[in-house]
């Protein structure tokens, strides 16, 4: 078989690595892809670093099984902790979310002061503020601000609701003070959230998204190992999970905006 | 040693079961007790039986290990999943944390409308209006209502928050409208919340809170026993978690309204 007709492999530790999927999905329609949600050991964010990378390498292992000829790690924290140990690991380019939307977030800002949302790991861990810092030429302000109510919002398809208009309020405050040009969306979750932090930041500040940063990348490195899918196969998309699959269905079809017709269940352990 | 004076275990997946220590401190000012939170395999709500039964029995030998007078599950879907493996390994009594709210919810109602709010995972399995059904001489109506958001508002400490509020005034809706005269809350980290609760539901509802019905159960299961400590010595209490034991006192004090000063790392997959 072609190389360039095996499926993209794209990971998260639940649900919003969906996000970055869907971005993928948009942005190369003609790519195979297949999704494991590691729902069954949600949340990632509380463990530590050894837990990760054997968590990832196993989600590798499976997906490697399965064919992929591309590892999106789709996950903040196994990107920060578990990159280095899947890229030596894996045969197969492995892209991580953090650096797109980082890169992205350094090039948008015209007064250099940028403002970065996530969990409260990512926020205490300061992967983003680093790579921030590694992407810019001018030594700009970053100012961080912990979100967890988000996550629980977006899961609740409270997308554009007046409580997550208010929360939004409450924590993206000292942001609006601060001045910010730039927002980065530091949890795959946040995307979904867009309308209501839009509209409590404003108009001038830009909103960067690491899905579709993300998208760009797998675009950018499958054309430079000419690996690209020009649609000569109808694409295909699966999914998987370590926990109750219908669930995941589910709440997944509402982070995808399409029904998930299927996913599987993944006794992920065994890798 | 007198077994009387040794310490009552408490477990929970995470922080939510220190609303029952909290009680069991109140109303046994003179027992000794040491709490386990598995905060880094947190939540429970999602895992499978066989899991939970694995991670239960884990933690009974560890608590064991520290010569526990006795068992208390604060966790409802470790209660639901795993009080019969726990009952049958530990030598000890166990108690789970279902039967006393359900058992109480049902002595206080009136009107025989009986309203129960928890997790998305204890709505489905339909565990209180089991207990609740079992122990009702009359055939009340039972109104379930997921309120998967109140788990992150109580963790952000927004108890008595407009955002609370107005999430409260969301959910509780359906509850109001059916004319319950009593609310099971039928989750661990829900009485931190019952300012807003209370507020949006009016003094005519009465709410039952599973902590102070758990310990009350203990007390009287220590007392027919003769295992009360009546205080001959000073009451001791520790705190361990599988996860960054920083974030547990951090988190944790919040919870018990007063500081935590130290919690203990514990490997419990040693167990």
């Amino acid at each position: 078989m072609n190389p360039a007709q095996l499926p993209i492999g794209v990971f998260d530790s639940g649900l919003g690595g969906l996000t970055v999927l869907r971005a993928i999905h948009e942005r190369l329609p003609f790519e195979s892809t297949i999704y494991f949600g590691d729902s069954g050991r949600t949340p990632y964010g509380t463990k530590s670093k050894d837990t990760i990378i054997r968590y990832s390498l196993q989600i590798a292992r499976f997906l490697l099984e399965k064919k992929v000829k591309m590892i999106v790690i789709a996950c903040n924290t196994a990107s920060s902790h578990a990159f280095e140990a899947v890229r030596n690991f894996a045969p197969v380019p492995v892209i991580e979310v953090i650096t797109p939307g980082a890169d992205a977030g350094a090039a948008a800002t015209i007064n250099q002061k940028i403002g970065i949302i996530g969990t409260k790991g990512t926020v205490s861990s300061g992967v983003y503020v680093d790579a921030v810092r590694a992407a810019s030429a001018d030594d700009p302000q970053i100012i961080q601000q912990a979100c967890p109510l988000f996550v629980g919002l977006a899961e609740e398809g409270w997308w554009d609701h007046p409580v997550s208009q208010a929360v939004a309020d409450e924590y993206l405050q000292p942001l609006k003070k601060a001045g910010i040009d730039t927002l980065i969306l530091g949890c795959t979750h946040y995307p979904l959230l867009v309308p209501v932090i839009a509209r409590t930041m404003g108009e001038s500040v830009r909103l960067v998204n690491a899905g579709s940063n993300v998208a760009s990348r797998v675009e950018a490195v499958l054309h430079s190992q000419d690996l690209l899918n020009h649609g000569v196969t109808t694409a295909n998309h699966s999914y998987y999970t370590s926990d109750d699959a219908r669930q995941f269905q589910e709440l997944g079809s509402v982070f995808m905006d399409q029904p998930i017709l299927a996913a599987g269940l993944i006794d992920i352990e065994r890798y």
